[in-house]
């Protein structure tokens, strides 16, 4: 059975140390997908043909995210970012949109939990612009998509 | 077509103006599920058993979020949210855990995207404790399950 | 001459009591500019066409930052803000980019600072996403243009 | 006509890689004016003669706002600054006051922006403390003055 | 045996309700002491005399910090100052500086954490800019000395 | 007289240079005491055979703290912990509860200041949970117990 290094022996959870880890390049890419109804979709694609506003504000709530997350995840390493990338595609016929993310650093501990939360709060900000029109939309499908560098290499979820 | 409050005459993201709503007792209710492995539930079920630490820092990790909503959706009005409630359940025989927010305030708006983020950020943390043991879960099914007061008064998701 | 209220008997600065105040709609505007060369004017223009990020990010970035004021600024008080509305417009003839700001609530405090530190912090993610073509530029005229509703009532700049 | 390395391929907004850029000693400094009546010139010196606090509370905001730069500025990296310096001075004959800063650190990227925050907060702060005073105040000439390390070397404002 | 409100039925803690309790005004003051050398006193009195720069950017912190409570502890309600005021006094023959606070409201929630944050956050930011002159101080006696408002209406610790 | 170099020659505060300072692993511990009455400490001992979760929720409060820690401290460097632990002992006979922390990095700065951040939000957490029980508690003995790495090498409290 796999071992869950955020648990110290007495059963309480630490930040536990990664000082002895190797520093290499890490990346890790994650995905989210918010579901509306058609008219949503549509006046989302329409602002985005004349301004782009909800999605490029939403952008910019998950970058901003992926930099706060060792604030918002109790256990979660402080860590300097080198990148971050968050992208929002509209794929209509399914009425849904999809968040991507990319997190790059060079340093001793994965940034998955960085790249989660940049597509988490990139899609509550487009559920709270969006909500007016649909309240009932739901947020789908977060996960990790890949990792790579550091101990387990290069990963990828097994779906995709 | 509903009117998105948040998009200005010129098209350009703004946080509305809730000067001239009603301040009336508000309460929203939102959930969210993670999927794991079953070796992985085994182990959240046996650390419940011994020191619910996983739960009880995912929980913590929530409700501390919600406090945070307006830093994070760049939109949100800055509440003084007058209750923050959240909860996870073991759902062993369908893989997956289901966490519950409910919060509350006498205010000018809505409390559900601080609902959202106080489930969202409760199952990141569920996530980061778990990856080592199962890097494949998802989180599915975020969504407001019912608000009260407000100019729309009593509201629940049709799918509930 | 004019009370410091800041400043305590001893000459400490202190967050002064503004319990007793009147609880009134209060509004305040202000504005800064940030003046650039023309080829970067130019490339602000023809991203404002195409697509508006330099201007959605700066606006963004000055609403967030009217929300965190009081974490700023060491004396000023945490504040509920209802309504919080940034405007850049590209002044092209006079080589500068006009940023305004409009914040409000219902409270016994003004709300002058937090006008500021919109347009201040809007100016400078104005600043960091032109400075790779223009290292230059400066940030000129930051000032409070009007405020309404407290004591003091509706006050105007001399020079508007 | 200059790259602008913030806008990724379709015009979006992104936190680009900083990853393979060189870990050199960078240094930034910064200054800003803010310009007051006569009595409140007066005021402050006075202030400063018997206590200094309205310049080192303005002093101390300017330090703890360099070390929140990418908490504001939503496409700067997160950065271990190694020092940070504010400076305020009394130019009593041209009615203002000015203030400079200085940002260090040895990293991949630079720290002009955490030098422009600096000031930016230090002076909002010198408003808020001299408001009651004088409410007609303006901050100008806000600006990077230098820049040493990295790829472009040596860099200093033409007009210093 | 008291009732300790922040837990609920099946154990967990939760920010509890106050929407019912009534709005009252709300005061509570707080101190902490910390014990250094006399080289060290004799340093800090020294400072005073001259600048007062370490006092008062103590100050400052605790001020700030107050500010922050609810960011800090777990489960403290968001709470909007009216005022706070920290104050610290050198205690020379005793070889201490006390730190002592002063937060109040009008609200439905008492400020008494509120104020021991700022005397704690104050003490910390003593030792830190002592601490090169000495390493061995303590930080003792922090606790709350009174509160005002509320159901409880006036209390005092009882050694006072 | 040792010499203190957070000020600067001008008498006033700075966020020193360390960017020359050797990058060593540092390790720093801390503690601090609680004390409560008979009553209290058996309500929490109660609660901990049953659910840890005062403990818990004091535990990853003074994590979480140990991460903001030059949020909170005006002139202390961000820093990237590379691990944080916080431990409670409830030592019933003294009527009291211990905190310590451990905190580690591999830097140019100590994280003593990083260490009683933590110990000291762990404690008003604790304190927050049973101030319905008990207001008259006391948290003292809040002191660095040790400290390795950097030029002064190993480091401990002479009372240990």
């Amino acid at each position: 059975m796999s071992n869950l290094t955020h648990v110290d022996a007495s059963g309480s959870a630490n930040m536990v140390d990664v000082n002895s880890k190797a520093e290499t390049v890490r990346v890790a890419t994650a995905e989210a997908f918010i579901y509306m109804s058609q008219a949503t979709i549509d006046e989302v694609l329409a602002h985005q043909n004349k301004k782009g506003d909800v999605l490029t504000t939403a952008k910019i709530a998950g970058i901003m995210a992926a930099k706060k997350c060792s604030d918002l995840i109790p256990l979660c390493h402080p860590l300097m970012l080198s990148q971050v990338d968050v992208d929002i595609e509209v794929q209509a016929e399914q009425l849904r949109l999809r968040v991507t993310s990319l997190c790059k650093l060079s340093g001793k501990t994965g940034v998955e939990m960085e790249a989660l939360t940049a597509v988490s709060v990139a899609a509550l900000t487009l559920f709270d612009m969006c909500k007016a029109s649909d309240p009932n939309m739901r947020i789908e499908g977060m996960r990790v998509l890949s990792k790579s560098g550091g101990k387990t290499g290069d990963w990828q979820h097994p779906n995709t």
